[in-house]
């Protein structure tokens, strides 16, 4: 049976019909800026435009950046979307679409993707991580997904790994593991080194503008040895935090995803040499840490399969 | 049904026969040192004897201090009890005693007790963390003990809290949780503030000979300050590794037990506000941190709990 599943971003709604296989049928976007109304319309006006012509849809699920308490349905703290807090979109796009829907974080069903299709796809333990402005994360072990009591687990990216003279996070915590490798850190010691060597070909781009993490990736496979050892920093710091998920976890698969995955190995090959500094046979022995395979499709995949998985025998009617 | 946990530990074997609703009807204690021989046949014979007269045996799982390998059944790297390593425990003690046996970390078994009968007992999402020497966890999330790919999970103790300039730990990594908040790391504070203050009351005892663990609890619950700032010191390093498990598995609760958990409030308490200050809404807001119920006993009472719940329909012949 097929599924629809929407990936409510910060800055656009993508909704798709997903076969069991994991193929995308149709894809219809639209923007999620403007008032909450145009939000929830546009989100409704999605659903119903891309089943047009589709038989049978077993199920609807939402991804969305924020909290979803489990309880009540309702979204918290979506701090780039701050329209859906508080919303019931359950009901609200239950309503709109005369559908049954589900709502997921967006770090979950994407982990769920990735679970289902992609670099997970062979495992019973995932952890998934995206590095971007900030890193999200997403657990599935034993093959369940790790949503915890109230729906706001996998937050991955906000594990302390230094917890005296670490650098301030945006949750205004000390010494996240974002805020020493997600891509704004890389962004952050890529200008602090065009700084402090200004004849560098990163100083030769901040002569003229705001480096950007894109150069750094860029001028690292070129073979430019500062923007390497960006890379390698960040790296290190990210194989810091995925020890402890090692030790935690024992998964079969840790997949990275996001922006900044985009750099590869220069990234993966320093963190996986620190994981196994910092973590414990026999379950460092067996990890295998990749690039993450869904890409931007991730979400709408996951919140398709969720809707699925988590259907049972349930059948909407066409 | 009742079931039989033993406990497997350092120095003893503690083997019980549980009730269904954790009642320990039966106990038999053997020394767990000497050749692996003698701890095979000590295992064999406490089973055996703690049986006696009860009839309807529905499982027997032994807890042991080590990691084990689900694929294999064999128990590896067990640094407090080397006769085990490599023994698969499952055929030996199955042949001995003609029963069919289970075998779990100990770590995890006592969480099991924990969620089953103590602590966690209205809950479905566990954190279990006890603290001695080292510090040994368990996690129960969507009521699933998670075990990981090879039976290596739950080592919540090895997570990295203080990357750069954090102490050496057991396992050769610098900066674990384990290095900055277990027993040893109380007693290791207890000694420096003692040299540091040679007046004070640690130091008065250290004149005489090795300050231990349970001075600094004896002084903190009489109201001394120095003895009250190092289980301070130690609480709030627990909470910087709360803060983790908060942010991944959003659970209910958080237990704590092992001899360094006497402290009581005097280390929860900081451990609490650092967990506060490092933690996201909601997840922070709906989690009990307290100290575990079951004491000495969530071995073989988890272990047992383990056997009945993961059986089935099986029975052992009487």
């Amino acid at each position: 049976m097929n599924a629809i599943g929407v990936d409510v971003g910060g800055t656009k709604i993508a909704a798709g019909v997903v076969t069991p296989g994991g193929e995308i049928l149709a894809e219809v976007r639209y923007p999620s800026s403007g008032s909450r109304e145009q939000l929830l319309s546009n989100i409704a006006r999605a659903i119903s435009e891309v089943r047009e012509g589709i038989d049978g849809i077993g199920g609807v699920c939402l991804a969305v950046p924020g909290f979803v308490m489990s309880a009540e349905n309702k979204v918290v703290f979506a701090p780039n979307l701050h329209t859906i807090e508080g919303v019931r979109l359950k009901d609200e796009i239950g309503e709109r679409t005369d559908l049954d829907i589900t709502v997921e974080n967006d770090a979950n069903a994407a982990a769920w993707g990735e679970f289902r299709f992609g670099a997970g796809s062979e495992v019973d333990h995932l952890v998934f991580l995206t590095l971007g402005t900030g890193i999200g994360g997403g657990v599935i072990s034993h093959g369940v997904l790790l949503r915890g009591a109230q729906g706001a687990g996998g937050e991955l990216g906000h594990v302390t790994i230094q917890a005296e003279g670490g650098p301030l996070c945006g949750c205004g915590n000390y010494g996240c593991l974002e805020a020493l490798a997600s891509g704004t850190s890389i962004t952050r010691r890529a200008r602090r080194a065009a700084e402090e060597h200004p004849k560098s070909a990163l100083g030769r781009i901040a002569a003229d503008r705001d480096v950007q993490g894109e150069d750094v990736t860029k001028l690292a496979n070129e073979g430019d040895e500062l923007a390497i050892s960006v890379l390698e920093e960040t790296g290190t710091w990210l194989g810091v935090g995925l020890a402890g998920f090692v030790n935690i976890f024992n998964p079969d698969v840790i997949a990275i995803g996001g922006g900044a995955s985009k750099a590869g190995e220069l990234i993966l090959e320093p963190a996986r040499r620190e994981m196994r500094r910092r973590s414990q046979s026999p379950s460092r022995d067996l990890v295998t840490i990749k690039e993450a395979t869904l890409g931007p499709k991730s979400g709408v995949l996951g919140a398709a399969a969720l809707a699925r998985d988590e259907s049972g025998e349930y059948v909407l009617g066409s």
